[in-house]
């Protein structure tokens, strides 16, 4: 049975964000994005889904405004995605979510991913302030960095190895 | 086809809590527990989903140590559901995507829940803290009440009912 993506009947702003991010896969294509991939076939690499389901999740984003798409080549033609303020608006939702993964679930090897203020390298912590500066931060001041968990191939360093 | 609910060769603390939490509808079950909603024919009359799916996604909840299940009545056996302390820790993944959909897809009516310092009033802002008496808060600090968008059977107004 194919799984609707909406809510009818719930008036709810957790529905209505759902109705865009709650779908299988999405918040880890928007997770890789924050991270700082950018191509079709990196994030394909990385997630190990289906050719069509990331690009049908990528189709929706862009209708919805959260991720933008960029020609960076014109022959062949290619296009990279990028997220939109409104996506990055989304880094206190996976960053909540990834600090109840390492409370609750953690790795053995410790947490993957670690936030940092960037720039300064102190923690973001629950309140998304500075464990170092002390300085309330917005999404956009936060970075995340490989963590004791990360292994070679961890988005986090792929990320920082293509920006590199 | 049926989705898998799990990402194997993801090491990630994301990917971990959307093993537990990522499936539709599992997080508005989250939500409606948060809110105070306990027993299963209140949960399916609010969420207007099948109840075997009601069914499947408390089950995994309770395996996950999210939610307990509590027996209320012996003739017959009757049983509520109540989050544990590792459900309470997913108020900031539900705060996160209710400030999300309140920027981001807004409701006509204005938000339908607003999430208040309990026993203060204050609004809880972006960095949990209270926005009237300036303290930093935790979970169980904070409470919802209903919005401007809420109407008379929205489940932040069945949950105040059903405590009252």
């Amino acid at each position: 049975m194919a799984l609707q993506r909406d809510y009818p009947g719930q008036v709810c702003s957790v529905a209505s964000a759902l109705e865009v991010v709650g779908e299988r896969w999405t918040l880890l294509i928007v997770r890789d994005l924050l991270l700082g991939l950018r191509r079709f076939d990196e994030l394909q690499a990385d997630l190990g889904v289906a050719r069509n389901v990331l690009q049908a999740r990528l189709e929706l984003l862009v209708a919805h405004g959260v991720v933008e798409r960029r020609p960076y080549q014109e022959r062949p033609p290619r296009h990279e995605y990028r997220l939109t303020p409104k996506g990055e608006d989304l880094a206190p939702v996976l960053h909540a979510l990834m600090r109840w993964g390492d409370a609750h679930a953690p790795r053995p090897g410790g947490p993957p991913v670690l936030v940092e203020h960037r720039g300064c390298g102190g923690a973001v912590d629950a309140h998304w302030r500075c464990s170092r500066c002390g300085r309330d931060l917005g999404p956009g001041d936060a970075e995340a960095v490989p963590g004791p968990g990360a292994g070679p191939d961890h988005p986090v360093r792929l990320a920082a190895a293509s920006a590199a």
